[in-house]
């Protein structure tokens, strides 16, 4: 396989963006991304959306983005696997271009969640779940990650103020992120009092309903040596793995599956260890998700992960920086976009470009987008060469 | 790049299937295949559907197909390109072998379209089309298509009649296969005084609603010869292009431009020519259709599409036999699994296996999967070696 670089990035400003629909967030995602790369041309294009259709009643998004971007007759294919679409776009793009089939290829992804209504929003995202086993019955995001915070406390000891310390810690990153659709600190206090949702999480422990795109430009690294200017940031691993889809098929609700085995095979492929990955973009679509996602890819011992945040291991300055862009949690939450979105701040911190929140010398970095209740896992490792 | 081979097919009895699940269908699929293959394992998997979350509620296929498909942790992928979804699967899989990545993938598609209403598939199946310039607006696929055949009529003096040559020669091929979902055959009588949907076409020209699945098992050629006993069918080139997804903003209603861009694109690959090809599978979703994608894949002179079924030259024995499985007209058109059926198709006849409907000598053969109005297009060339 040839070695494979991202070598632009774009993004909008996330947000409740009434003004804007979906096609034009993501062209101006991509016009961004292909302008921060110097490239002259597009062999190809991968777009992560979770559920347009349910969304905004729009399917074909092949078809409509590759035709408002202006490209005719561009080869682009969408990509779903829940909230992991976007990782997965990226993944995807990586392999047309290490097979040798293309040089230059976008990965997308875009979510246009707020057209609906709160009701709509939720059944669209339940639809992440098993339909049949789970959702039929009542099952909604905030009560199966509910369940898995209860039984992670009851196991290991997890408190209720360590789920807090997730969502201070985010969003003091966020603060600091001109991107993000939340960019403003929240404190213990607001989080511990927070509207109840499910039991023990809080909306300030919930990623929010989010309009938004991001962008990645791909390329083969002879041709990436060729256009970029910057850093070179080269994909040395990647990890694809799936889990039972419904909860209640697991051998355990606190240990994600797919995120420990696409975590093994991305280290794996890349040649490193946890103990290697200098900061990580993780999948907090609520602040126990975290909790366990840093568990499972072997940054902190399993139950151990609820001291990180309060210990301030977590925070940048700390031994691994976790959701230095402000996470699910403060920069938003569209769906298809977010792993994607991973992949911006992960080649803006690693180009040292991320200003009040960047992580001194950051060159090795991991980025881990998660789908459903933890039901298909994408892990990227990203080092600055 | 490695070359690549189907060497498995699997897919059940297609219809109105209310006894079956999303989930059972694709499994049943997918075991088939696999038994047919004989691999003793699998590495990833691409799942072609257009809309599961309108259709039945359900998103996230690639975690609920790797998981009752029995195969922890699977790499799966959804992919969408509206009716061109099953393509897309296999070309996706075919670059995930080509890379050198996997050796065996799973190509699938599924769709479940009758556990709704007439008036809920009808809009899942709209958004496909650009849904602010024409679906808001009224437009459905039977109007769009109407559209092209009214005008393909005035400029080149294509018939009512000719269009039924269509539905009868598929319904003709499509009663000799027993997965088919309508397998008996129409009369000319019958095509042309059906009910009137959107004038000039009638029920007769409109492929149907259907539930259905189908999968192929892809592996390199070194996998292939190891452990296929059956003659190999190497995918000896593929193309993928999009167009303009609005109809009014293309240059021409008549011709599919990304239809004609992806067969080029094929041809170049392959090495080939449309004079080369024995046998092909083409997007029959309408009647119309038909004509106009054996028009701009270049097998007849533009305007001549006409009277390809009507002399016969479209028929089994004919020059180039078209659609012998029955096309979607026939065979059935569950939208995101048709692609993979067309492979389904092309590699039981190039096998020698097509009983009754077997074209004689086939060697090599091409599968056309379209998404939409024309808006996305896969073609692949499938050669026995």
């Amino acid at each position: 396989m040839r070695d494979v670089a991202i070598i632009g990035i774009g993004m909008n400003k996330w947000g409740e963006l009434w003004n804007d629909s979906l096609r034009d967030m993501y062209v101006d995602a991509a016009v961004d991304a292909i302008k921060d790369s110097g490239v002259d041309h597009i062999d190809g294009m991968y777009v992560g959306s979770m559920t347009p259709g349910l969304f905004v009643g729009q399917e074909h998004l092949g078809s409509l983005l590759a035709d408002y971007l202006g490209i005719r007759n561009l080869p682009c294919t969408r990509v779903e696997s829940a909230c992991a679409s976007g990782g997965l776009a990226i993944k995807s793009a990586y392999l047309e271009i290490a097979s040798g089939h293309s040089d230059i290829v976008i990965a997308g992804g875009v979510e246009k969640m707020t057209d609906c209504s709160g009701d709509q929003a939720t059944y669209a995202l339940a639809t992440a779940a098993d339909q049949e086993y789970e959702v039929f019955h009542g099952a909604t995001f905030p009560g199966l990650y509910a369940m898995m915070a209860r039984r992670h406390m009851h196991d290991y000891g997890t408190t209720r103020e360590q789920l807090a310390h997730v969502a201070v810690k985010n969003h003091k990153n966020g603060a600091k992120n001109p991107k993000a659709q939340y960019p403003f600190e929240v404190t213990m206090e607001g989080v511990m009092t927070s509207v109840m949702v499910a039991d023990p999480l809080r909306i300030l422990d919930c990623s929010p309903i989010t309009d938004g795109a991001a962008c990645a430009v791909l390329a083969d690294m002879e041709t990436a040596k060729k256009f970029c200017k910057k850093p070179l940031v080269k994909i040395t691993g990647f990890g694809h793995a799936t889990d039972r889809i419904a909860m209640h098929t697991r051998d355990s609700i606190t240990r994600l599956d797919a995120t420990a085995v696409a975590g093994e095979r991305a280290f794996k492929m890349a040649g490193r260890k946890p103990e290697d990955i200098q900061l990580a973009e993780v999948h907090d679509c609520f602040t126990i998700a975290e909790i366990m996602v840093i568990e499972d890819l072997g940054f902190f011992e399993k139950g151990k992960g609820g001291t990180a945040a309060e210990s301030g291991e977590t925070h940048i300055g700390g031994r691994i920086p976790i959701n230095t862009s402000g996470g699910l949690k403060s920069k938003g939450h569209p769906v298809g976009a977010t792993g994607v979105a991973q992949a911006y701040e992960m080649v803006t911190q690693l180009r040292g470009d991320a200003g009040d929140r960047q992580v001194q010398g950051a060159k090795v970095g991991l980025t881990h987008n998660m789908g459903g209740s933890g039901g298909s896992t994408v892990v990227h490792i990203m080092e600055v060469v």
